[in-house]
């Protein structure tokens, strides 16, 4: 039998939570432009008409009749050509749900069957899980449909859609970025492929939204796991591919395990219809598909944060961002990312020198907004310092300078980082990295004042990484080369350094990998080589700094585990360590 | 057959999430005192051993490993008498169990079956479910065990265990307190008792943690709904009753669908043993129980918030707090809560005075600390207002003032009351309330900061009855009178009142209880009758201040939902109600 190739598209959009229509418009205008590629099917992120994660929207009743209403709505532009499109099905209960719109209607719905509720997700706070795979079938090929954590455990329901004579399993996803997160799930996928003989289709959602950015990567590979299309990291894109189920057959019937659909699968999944498209035909050019590059991983990171940034600031409604600038590598970076993500005009940056500014950063501050080409404000905190102490000399008399003044000054710059954000309506970045909001090296309401903290996920060797490889792809000359080899400091007393209280990054960020990273104890982490009094108080102070970091705005995640959703601690904790 | 009772002991004790060795020290003393009461049984709350909830402390292995060695110490304890102790079972998994000490020795454990998922808890984040019930046998007399939500739903393993015979059941429990909670879940417990024919004891974990306070309210109720014992509220207790098991095994006689065990409980319900404790004679002289008068729901309220603040303030280590005065009836019910949580040596009040407060509000912040007997300081604001209207003068040039300059005032106090904080090692209460929280009307960095927000999740109109009730226990005098009657401002202006900008309170308070509490959308608040131009905006308003309430420190929950980890909204979101 010749069988021509199932022409497929993956729409991998950048939906808003909670913007119904504005998500309905996009994924009508990806059917039709799916539809002139001659596509046959379309496929969309995992709860693409909602945006993910929805939360507790998902409570509301009107919220999911709404959601229901749109996928009507969308099911009439579906002529031609099968969407599957992600939506919350509410059913006797609530279900994350694929829905398979055909012929002008909501034909069926697939309903995830593993359902995470670890990390960043609680999909069992608002999901019941469905019981069985689904398979559809398109111009005569039969495709499985799975969403997200159903392809990352192996077995049913994928296992089951192949047996049941799946050549193609198509995945929605939104899959949150970590460092190499790509890479991991694209290597996962093709083993996917080759251990159940199939081609996969992975589209993946793309965009920030709050603490977490969807890297999109979409992909489609065969059943011997050969990328045969690619879509890039971080921004939106409609990719389009054919697969073709003859040479998936044929490599079933050199396997016996896979050459004909064992009975007891045909009882685990659904076969939800069989759709004709009117657009079959063995004549079709077969398209040169898009393969994009997998970039770097130090480019993959900065790209999530740069995504991160752009998609908090304009889903919110900030057209410009504000942020202190010091003078130091933290302040750098987060100017550089913020450049990037909205453009040197919508970026502002303020020096607010005190007494204990040193020439060098308020010369680097001033060179490097000139080199990114953004405005800087200078407004030295003196005289607010004076009126503090003055305020408080009475019931402070008798007691010696300590952390509370060097608190005081950072809590006046993030007032006046406020006061221009209140007064211009301005986002405010704030710039503090992951290992400084590990020990909790910062001032709650001073330096971490703001409406999203960028860099907060970054530990403090990755943010020199990040800036020294962001300035030699500008050719060098974008940062001034001291900032790179200055001693950190705060600068919030005579010749402080960081390391005056810390110990060494190299020693510090080890540390914290392994204690906030990995969950290991005192004896595990001193059994790997790190001295035992740094271990006891590093330790000790990320359990006090809870507190603090609870009080944080949020910020992008990057490694396998940010501090917010995807680490729930208790303040109130008494086990050290 | 004669058989004598069964002496009850619930220990209903404050843990500390974390303090394996501190709680474990608790439940040593306990078992002691109730075998010195005379106790056959005695039975602990919910995760005793660990506090509750302990959250991610659960995905460290040697945070298991440490409870299971306190676990082994305490079995060595359990000699004469049987305990039943909550705990973190490491086992493939790991389970939410209750493990059974007696003879000297950890002889088994019952797994949790019912796991929520849904409001404040994830407990299927971290912990397995169990298969089946359990019961133990006790100087001759069943006993069923359950943990927590396993006796909020009918059916098993509850039902299961009384078919096996149970003639009493047991709950280890954590129950998160709302207003009313008590006298619901006690109803819930009498109607169980009555369904299954069965005495039901409950052992409540008293104390505060984080956002949640546990009420305590142990009771032990007959196979009719009688209450035998109940212990009071938000105060550590040890209950000891006496349980009649022929009562019960007479009244299954009377009613053929108990009469005997049915074989389909039989195979669903573990038997983990049959246990002497040598202190069984029937001679032994039956106690008089307490019974505790159940108090009057503001009065109960009341002592959560007290409870609440009491135990954020001792379990993390701090001595003194501290709080701004601001002659309002917010702070005022704070300062009362306060001093009664802590003694008024402990709490400092702080009024700083603008040029927009008033003679009255000024005046009511010294009589309310002179009454209280709290120290008062005063520190105006009005040199730092100066000092920074200053040093913006150049950048706001040709703006008209607006909120910037109202927002200043409060961060200026902010960051005063966080001097103190920082100087003198004194937490930080804040004073907003629910009603300010919902709306955003508030200044982040301002008025909420601090480290613990104690009326965050009261509702304006409840702050009143609170304080006037507070005030009539005291016989009046306490608060000055004009705080109940003078129209609330925040003062930041001249001749501002809340009404200005909000609604009145009843009909703010009554859209927000639907909106937040109920997830009603607008067409369903204006159907209440809720005027619609006002749904609109405070629905609009709820919406834009999340990223606020995400800045804000933790409060005390004390209704069905608090903002916080029972109510997980998205910032960047787009859904309009």
């Amino acid at each position: 039998m010749t069988q021509p190739p199932l022409r497929i598209a993956l729409s991998q959009l950048n939906a808003v939570v909670g913007d119904i229509s504005g998500n309905e418009a996009k994924i009508a205008a990806a059917i039709e432009a799916a539809r002139e590629a001659g596509a046959q099917l379309v496929c969309f992120p995992e709860l693409a008409l909602t945006g993910y994660p929805p939360e507790d929207l998902l409570l509301k009743e009107h919220f999911l009749a709404d959601t229901r209403a749109a996928l009507e709505r969308l099911a009439e532009q579906a002529t031609g050509i099968v969407a599957i499109v992600g939506y919350p099905e509410r059913a006797e209960d609530v279900h994350n749900a694929a829905a398979v719109l055909a012929d002008g209607a909501v034909q069926a719905s697939y309903r995830k069957l593993h359902l995470p509720n670890y990390g960043v997700f609680d999909e069992l706070r608002y999901f019941q899980p469905g019981e069985r795979g689904a398979t559809i079938e398109v111009d005569g090929v039969t495709v499985g449909l799975t969403i997200c954590e159903d392809i990352w455990q192996p077995g049913p329901p994928l296992s089951d859609e192949a047996l049941s004579g799946a050549r193609v399993i198509v995945n929605l996803s939104a899959s949150p970025y970590d460092a190499g997160k790509g890479a991991r799930r694209e290597q996962m996928l093709q083993q996917r492929a080759r251990d159940e003989l199939t081609a996969v289709a992975f589209c993946g959602l793309v965009g920030g939204q709050d603490e977490l950015v969807f890297d999109g990567h979409s992909i489609v590979v065969d059943h011997e796991g050969g990328v045969l299309a690619r879509a890039p990291q971080f921004e939106e894109a409609m990719l389009v591919a054919d697969v073709d189920p003859v040479t998936v057959g044929s490599a079933r019937l050199r396997d016996t395990r896979r050459r004909s659909p064992a009975a007891a699968a045909r009882g685990s999944v659904d076969q939800l219809g069989s759709f004709s498209t009117g657009r079959h035909s063995p004549g079709a050019p077969v398209i040169e598909p898009q393969i994009a590059p997998l970039p770097e991983l130090v480019d993959e990171i900065y790209g999530a944060l740069v995504l991160g940034t752009r998609d908090y600031a304009r889903k919110n409604g900030f057209e410009h961002v504000v942020l202190g600038l010091s003078g130091g590598i933290d302040s750098t970076l987060v100017a550089l990312i913020a450049v990037d993500a909205l453009g040197a005009d919508r970026v502002s940056c303020v020096t607010m020198p005190s007494p204990y500014s040193s020439q060098g950063t308020r010369g680097d501050a001033h060179r490097l907004a000139e080199n990114l080409g953004t405005e800087l404000l200078e407004l030295p905190i003196e005289p607010m310092m004076q009126a503090f102490d003055a305020a408080l000399a009475g019931v402070f008399a008798g007691r010696e300078a300590d952390l509370t003044e060097e608190n005081l000054q950072a809590r006046i710059r993030g007032n006046l980082l406020m006061a221009l954000s209140n007064k211009f309506g301005w986002l405010v970045l704030t710039t503090g990295n992951k290992s400084e909001m590990s020990v909790g090296y910062s001032t709650l309401y001073g330096d971490s004042a703001g409406g999203f903290a960028v860099i907060k996920d970054v530990p403090k060797q990755l943010v020199y990484r990040l800036a020294r490889r962001r300035d030699e792809r500008a050719g060098g000359g974008l940062v001034p080369p001291e900032l790179f080899t200055r001693p950190p400091s705060a600068e919030l007393r005579a010749d402080q350094r960081d390391d005056d209280s810390l110990p060494p990054y190299e020693i510090l960020d080890a540390i914290l990998e392994g204690y906030v990273e990995h969950d290991l104890g005192r004896e595990q982490l001193v059994a790997r080589g790190l001295p035992a009094d740094d271990v006891d108080r590093v330790i000790g102070l990320v359990d006090r700094a809870e507190y603090k970091r609870r009080q944080q705005p949020p910020g992008i995640k990057i490694t396998t585990r940010a501090f917010g959703r995807d680490r729930r601690v208790p303040i109130t904790n008494r086990f050290g360590g």
